[in-house]
């Protein structure tokens, strides 16, 4: 097992890094603007408890690199902006109820409003970002815009790639093919990006960014793992979603796919119709069944012993990645997030 | 009456600068990529036949002003792009069944799918405008960026009011509101901007682009009230819309707006009493009923002049703005555009 994380030093920089970006985000969302119910909405997301990942690891990385935190400031608060944003739609697209522990915002003003808070708060990180000018001057501003939309392309494939399973009752499905969407849906933009990043403006393009990519795979993978676990054992006044939503929206998680690919066929057949029903019609007694064949099936624990494997290797990954940077509070943070994403129980 | 438009200059132009911009559309948008199904749904809605008003504006404007109609194709592509997002979301939001005659994306791949499809056309817009770099250099790139940003915010801050004004039943609105709102959801993004954009290319930043406002937004508003009122009026076959979808969904246009301040206190409370219901529970005859109180009222006609008074003032403003610009086939499309919007059935 992967030892449990140094709780001091996550505690102390996370929430630091999340209040500098809290405060940056803050000061771009107009407070009287002429759509000024819209800019009501738009602050609700990022309002809600949050754990700050994204720009923690980007302005940890900045810093353990030499960087100045301020010069990444600007993007930290894009990155956790689109991060909300993805979050509105993404709860659209899966149908979800509860997020950060209040009602989802389709669910409290309707699917359209949703949709277009979403896309209000991604025209506002973008003009966010063009403020890089003044810091980072042009050459750095695009490259940093580059990266961004990469980042936002590789998670809409990824999203597609999940819809698009759960349109077509995908029952076939092995880990590869999960590990794969994970990479494109998840890992991009809530670690390599974030790292890339922090690398590319403390370094000023002289870091190999590419170097990031194996470290950021891995550790985002072991943190969805983690999530989806958190969504079928968790505790909800900690985690802020619908304990067992996961099963009731139909996701294929390693867990659901370990299921199918271990039981039996009658057990199948009643899986696969359960999954091509709608949400709305889906029962009670089912999802606890579902639930009862992954503990049957030990898919728990399996989905357990992946994401410490993946975390093992992120570890190592680390390793290679930040090898010639010098110790730091930052660098050490930045590796003890790595045990942190597979222990946290939020 | 503003007189018929030139249906010669219009055709052929409109035509032309729509086929190219299809040309670089199509070319962005990748084959195979790895998100596939994503990739074979992107082109779904830019392959429905559309006017092209928005490249062609900025096309035509880039020209009349002296400028290379291929310095400015990108950024018309990334306009048409945009407008297709828009569309995507737009949908979604209103709950509209169809578009350019044929069902609109989530109602034939629900709302989840058409939300992510959306997203990823507004990301390849992106993508596509950082190309300006190697044409235009970065300071213009920067300058259309912006215009590009000050473009989607204005367009979601106008979504948002309108959202809300369906939201909270609003049956007291006024032709000013209606206009102020019109402003930020149509004029900008189709009008306003395009002619911005195709003058910012033409004269590198030479040219004073505010004086495009007053134009653009007398033509916008006019496009959007002969919009509304062929949802009322017009020919399935040729607008691509159901008719009357509008009712339906509760929109308040001008025409709606007039009658709620024409009607009497019977009338009124029996109108709010539909307008607060869930689209799915409105009835034909309730909707029948709301197109005869139009009929009844005049609304349609008054609509219709306002529609008229607004094209007169954009011919004013054509003149105020465009002045100086040489005489060219280019300035006599800009100028028989403005007939066009209030004189098309399509």
């Amino acid at each position: 097992m992967v030892a449990r994380y140094d709780t001091k030093i996550i505690d102390h920089l996370l929430d630091s890094y999340k209040r500098a970006t809290d405060l940056v985000m803050d000061s771009y969302i107009p407070r009287d603007g002429s759509g000024s119910f819209l800019y009501e909405l738009m602050p609700l997301y990022p309002r809600r408890p949050g754990k700050g990942i994204r720009p923690g690891l980007c302005l940890a990385t900045c810093r353990s690199m030499g960087g100045d935190a301020r010069h990444a400031l600007v993007s930290a608060a894009a990155l956790e902006l689109f991060h909300n944003a993805f979050l509105i739609h993404d709860d659209v697209e899966d149908g979800s109820e509860f997020r950060r522990g209040l009602p989802t915002l389709h669910n409290d003003y309707g699917v359209g409003i949703a949709v277009n808070v979403g896309d209000a708060i991604n025209v506002l990180s973008l003009r966010i970002l063009m403020d890089n000018l003044q810091v980072l001057g042009p050459d750095l501003t695009w490259h940093v815009f580059s990266e961004i939309e990469h980042m936002v392309r590789q998670s809409v494939e990824g999203q597609a790639i999940e819809l698009e399973w759960t349109r077509s009752n995908r029952c076939d499905l092995t880990d590869d093919d999960y590990l794969r969407m994970t990479l494109k849906k998840t890992c991009w933009y809530t670690c390599i990006q974030p790292c890339r990043i922090g690398a590319l403006i403390a370094t000023k393009s002289e870091f190999d960014l590419d170097r990031m990519n194996r470290f950021g795979y891995f550790m985002g993978a072991s943190f969805q793992i983690q999530d989806d676990l958190l969504n079928l054992i968790g505790n909800y006044e900690r985690y802020g979603k619908e304990i067992g939503g996961d099963i009731w929206e139909g996701k294929r998680t390693i867990m659901l796919i370990h299921v199918l690919n271990q039981c039996t066929r009658r057990e199948m057949a009643r899986l696969k119709g359960f999954l091509a029903t709608h949400r709305v019609d889906r029962k009670e007694d089912d999802v606890t069944w579902v639930l009862g064949l992954m503990e049957k099936y030990g898919s728990i624990e399996y989905g357990k012993g992946v994401a410490n494997e993946l975390a093992k290797a992120a570890l190592e990954e680390f390793h290679e990645a930040f090898g010639e940077v010098p110790d730091s509070d930052d660098k050490a943070f930045i590796c003890e997030m790595i045990r942190f994403v597979i222990d946290r129980d939020l």
